[in-house]
């Protein structure tokens, strides 16, 4: 007699083993339909659903917090660096734990955008209040239609990832990244910061990267095999600058979450100020190097751990065959403009993050300690 | 036959086993020469050497950029959460290796203010160049007269810490600490934020840390029983929020920088988004609870990771008997002002990292892979 076991929980996860890893591989798909209606290729208009703001009203705007917690707050980090650099507005991120409490500078010029997948975090939640009490414009990415923060935002920007179950963040997270550069994009064009000829070509870039996304998923085994080499070690660093540092934090989170590593994320050019003292033979190095105009201080921060014995996986766009000279593994991704990498660069580390996971036999989908979303705080 | 060893380094450690400790017990003395002549107990006037700005300077300034790199950028986090506390003017600090490449927003308006131990830190003065190119005034917090970045800022304030010879920074860390406090205090005076009443009530705070800071010098064996029961940890974790979690960040490079003990920071409030996985049983962490608006909020996060088996040592003001409860050991601190606490809430975390290193045999006053000065990118 030969039994089926069947339960309604893995006949959700379409054939996958983890909520996770199929929430990873619907990423093409979810940044695909984050984009659709609202920036289109024969069209030069972006259309972000129910976010009214005018010329004028940016006019007035003076700074921007980006506020969110936990991976949320990464994706915020990604929007500053991409809204000052498109729209040259100053933008300041923050933890919400931290800056509800630190009695901000806010007032009717200022701007908040506040993240949250479930849209019911309540240090985000507060945030959001504290915003509007004193006179800000709020403008909220969740995934949860009619959730709290949809619901009390002055502007709302829904990312289209459809529901995330697994604890660790992964679609939610880069299609909040999508929406960061919507909403850049659109400041630029507002204020004029950003050209049409500019907008056409970082729009078109963004139009690929659900394909490109695909191509990276598809190259899984090099990820297997770094986790599977190194899924006892329990410290680990991340490095990047810029945009790769940004990409770096979440990273670390990820294996932090759900496979218990201590990684930690640095800044490359920060690592002479004391963290290099930790590198020791052996210690696995997760090293970011897409911005072109850091690849040379990155390989050189590279250089540095490698001397010190550290086994360095690096990733860089292809073409960079350098990278491949100083670390003991190279992952190359699918070309794209510098300011996007992030959304590529993540997914690489996402696997990482679940294979280390699978390996020392964590329980991916449910970490120790951790919650969904954070409703008390 | 009774032979005495001696020679010109050991004489200068002037008893002290290593720099690092001579350093520590100097703060004192540091804190007091760097208010000198500065600000005076009869005199309400704010005396900061030659820098020059003007209420009427100040009113121009729209954004002030606090740059620096390791510890000196831990006294800049204290730095921005003052500033904007008592002058109300928005403020950004950034690594000096982030911002120098990240095209910041700069204009005649903006204010820099670069903290550099040597004066030669390298992006640090890169940083400098790249802010007065663009028009900004640049303030340089330094602790040796002369050096690159004193002569090359528009305005200078140096810290009276004497010489600094061990690579792990403190009373250069405790003086720019003071510097900021004084510049923040002379900027809220100036543009009317802080009244006559709180300036003086923050200088007599600040006239006794000096005596304060000695007091905690003599109670140093709490410290010291709890590096020797866990020195052998390879991982650790800082807690703390708002000006506390500015601390936990130094405490932590304190401890990693000589002891190469795997620490990291957290803002407390984030530790449900993702560290609180990493709190497994015996676990050393290191909570910070000196300020009184955030105290009940950090104790219930205390509470969290005892519940998982955390080794939690606390630090308090006297009289907040309410960690005892919480905590395995508790350390209360002479009380001050909330706004002051960092000054002296950092001497038990470097006593903690001093004494984890001795009983680690590592080599205190020249850690592994660290330069006192990076004078290269």
């Amino acid at each position: 007699v030969f039994h089926v076991t069947w339960d309604a929980q893995s006949a959700e996860k379409g054939g996958y083993e983890h909520f996770m890893i199929k929430e990873i591989y619907e990423q093409p798909k979810a940044l695909k339909d984050t984009m659709t209606s609202r920036i289109m290729a024969d069209n030069d208009d972006i259309i972000l659903d129910k976010i009214k703001i005018t010329k004028e009203d940016l006019e007035k705007i003076n700074r921007i917090y980006v506020i969110a917690c936990g991976t949320a707050y990464h994706a915020g980090v990604v929007g500053k660096y991409v809204i000052e650099k498109l729209a040259r507005i100053p933008v300041e991120v923050d933890f919400a734990s931290e800056f509800r409490y630190r009695n901000p500078i806010i007032d009717s010029n200022t701007l908040m955008i506040v993240l949250s997948q479930s849209g019911e975090t309540a240090d985000t939640l507060a945030a959001l209040r504290l915003g509007k009490e004193n006179g800000a414009r709020v403008i909220a990415i969740t995934n949860v239609v009619g959730s709290s923060v949809a619901r009390e935002a002055s502007d709302v920007l829904y990312t289209w990832a459809g529901p995330e179950i697994a604890v660790a963040s992964t679609k939610a997270y880069t299609t909040q990244l999508v929406a960061m550069y919507m909403i850049a994009l659109h400041f630029g064009r507002l204020n004029g910061n950003v050209t049409l000829e500019q907008y056409r070509e970082i729009r078109d870039e963004m139009l690929k990267l659900p394909e490109k996304a695909q191509a990276i998923l598809e190259q899984k085994e090099t990820i297997q095999k770094f986790a599977y080499a190194h899924h006892t070690n329990k410290d680990m660093f991340y490095l990047g600058r810029g945009l790769d540092f940004a990409v770096a934090l979440e990273g670390a989170l990820k294996i932090k979450e759900i496979s218990y590593v201590h990684a930690e994320a640095y800044a490359a050019g920060e690592l002479k100020h004391g963290t290099i003292a930790l590198i020791e033979k052996g210690i696995p190095v997760i090293a970011l190097a897409t911005q072109d105009e850091l690849f040379e201080k990155t390989i050189s921060n590279i250089k540095e751990v490698v001397s010190r014995g550290a086994h360095v996986i690096a990733f860089a766009f292809e073409g960079n065959d350098d990278i491949a000279k100083v670390s003991d593994v190279a992952v190359y991704l699918p070309k794209t403009l510098p300011i996007l990498a992030p959304v590529l660069s993540v997914i690489p580390l996402q696997l990482l993050a679940y294979y280390t996971a699978v390996e020392r036999g964590c329980d991916v989908d449910k970490p120790r300690n951790l919650a969904k979303s954070v409703t008390v705080e």
